[in-house]
């Protein structure tokens, strides 16, 4: 066993440079400490992690970022692993897969918690594979999650896997952050046993009925008919591509094709009409506005004495010795003093 | 005509005490004039405004604070009107409406936009009518309407009926800030031609079929045991009140004690629980965060030097030349040596 003070100090003090030359040589522990670095809290690392990502910034964008959405029993790590074998057997990529939770500390039987699971593509030499971060924070996981993509992009990964976990807001924070947007649909179910919510499918550039296997088969063609039909009542696509329906089974490995199909026909449409890039500038804009956020929400509410004091006038407001907008206010000068 | 100046000097300087005593005395000019200073964004007016709800606070809170949402064409307007005089006429009530839009400047067709259309209630001497702000902001029309809120009750108006207007985010707000959450349904029209969202169901502290009267009587009677038994299935509300379904016809003002009924037995149970004591210390303390975010938002966005500062490095964004995490902590930086 190593000393822990030593393991830290091995840890928290790469030198950034080497970090870069690692991580642009494709090198798998360069990249997983330079992803540490950018999730870790600490200001002095906050630092190097600005450094670490704009070195990287310039050898990043080379890819396709899939968001991987769908309800827990769709199938969602098999998929992942069938088709991330598929994408580097068949397809020549190499490929990296992240997992976004901005709900909480609990790893809610994700797949990505338990990396063992993807047995064939965590060991394969052109996947590389991160569990999801297993600390939710103020302004956090989500920029840590865009500065890890353009990580394992630097490090030569052509083809990026955001994995949704956790409910709610992922969604929208994978959508955010990826090209190609994909909804895991089972056949038979209902949308609403599958706890699909309809502004999700809105959100979906293309959508994969799992599981269309054995008896399964005729059901997922049904579906996927059904889905289709319902996808044309929905508004023109901002993309231009409409979204199309498939149906695979990442259990038998059948029909992978079918699902890059969907990739490969919005690309081509994406890149022609000038969406794909004018959504990653727009991507850029939204991370930039974002961050801002988090950093003032970070000096704030992640101020002890601040945290104190709205507590205090919390209490005040519930006994109505102060209006709230007072209260805020007085909050808000505390702050600017704090700044000083 | 006045002298526009003079006339500005004479709304823009009252006398925050004799805006008091006049809101106090239940003069609705005060209560107008006071409700248009919380609306103001001067600093200045800002201070006053502040003034006069803590002042106003401790005669504020008695009150039944009613939200109404549904469709347009669900004839939220004539509902309004014939409600409000039925709580006037039947319940020995004093009405004052108030309207929320968050979303635009646009007043979308809302009837609050014009007064004219509620004939018998906005000349009703029991009854106040406030339009919707014509101004959207950063930072602003939700903790008016809160604050509206408290100036009409301590104008003596027990019961304050909040309209959502527009789209999205003003269900939630209203939500916010009131006790009991109405939603007006059509019979005949299902919930996606309705565009009511299950999340908006699920809001819901009680449901009102409008209209049904002539023809439609009956299909309003069957579509109330089908949301009744649709409601059966959401989880138990968290008020203790499960939301119950009933009937009515603004139009002909018939079966307004229905709606009447679903808002005293749901005020009947709070009370005894003590969820509406509950809820309402919660909506404070919501209130105070808020408006703990919008003082940051607006000294952020609201200042041009920041602005001019945020564009530049969108662009450098855009261009990469700069990771937006990065740029978010330079804009944060010149943040802070602009409120020093």
């Amino acid at each position: 066993m190593q000393n822990k003070n030593f393991k830290r100090k091995k840890i928290k003090l790469p030198v950034v440079t080497e970090l870069v030359d690692g991580i642009l040589a494709g090198n798998f522990t360069a990249l997983s400490k330079g992803i540490t670095l950018c999730e870790s809290k600490r200001p002095e690392d906050r630092k190097l992690a600005n450094d670490l990502v704009k070195a990287c910034l310039p050898h990043s964008g080379n890819s396709i970022r899939i968001g991987i959405t769908g309800v827990p029993g769709v199938g969602k790590s098999t998929f992942i692993e069938s088709f991330g074998i598929y994408l580097i057997e068949k397809q020549n990529k190499k490929v990296a897969v992240l997992a976004v939770d901005p709900s909480s500390q609990l790893s809610k039987g994700s797949i990505l918690g338990d990396k063992t699971r993807m047995n064939n593509l965590s060991v394969h030499p052109k996947a590389f594979i991160r569990p999801s971060p297993s600390s939710g924070s103020l302004g956090g996981v989500t920029h840590h999650s865009r500065e890890s993509i353009i990580l394992c992009e630097a490090a030569g990964f052509d083809t990026i896997i955001v994995e949704t976990v956790g409910v709610g807001q992922s969604e929208i924070e994978v959508k955010e952050m990826t090209d190609f947007f994909l909804l895991l649909m089972l056949a038979g179910a209902g949308d609403e046993l599958q706890g699909i919510k309809r502004g999700i499918m809105e959100m979906a550039d293309g959508m994969l009925i799992n599981k269309a296997d054995g008896e399964n088969l005729l059901n997922a063609k049904r579906a996927k008919r059904e889905y289709q039909n319902a996808l044309h009542l929905f508004p023109l696509a901002e993309s231009g591509s409409s979204p199309k329906v498939e149906i695979c089974s990442a259990l038998e490995s059948s029909n992978l094709e079918k699902a890059w199909s969907l990739l490969e026909n919005y690309l081509t449409i994406t890149n022609q009409n000038g969406y794909f890039e004018r959504q990653r500038q727009e991507q850029l804009k939204a991370w930039f506005n974002k961050s801002i956020q988090e950093q003032v929400n970070l000096s704030l509410f992640g101020n002890k004495e601040i945290k104190e004091k709205i507590s205090i006038l919390e209490q005040q407001v519930e006994q109505r010795n102060i209006s709230p907008t007072e209260a805020a206010e007085q909050v808000f000068d505390y702050f600017k003093t704090s700044l000083q």
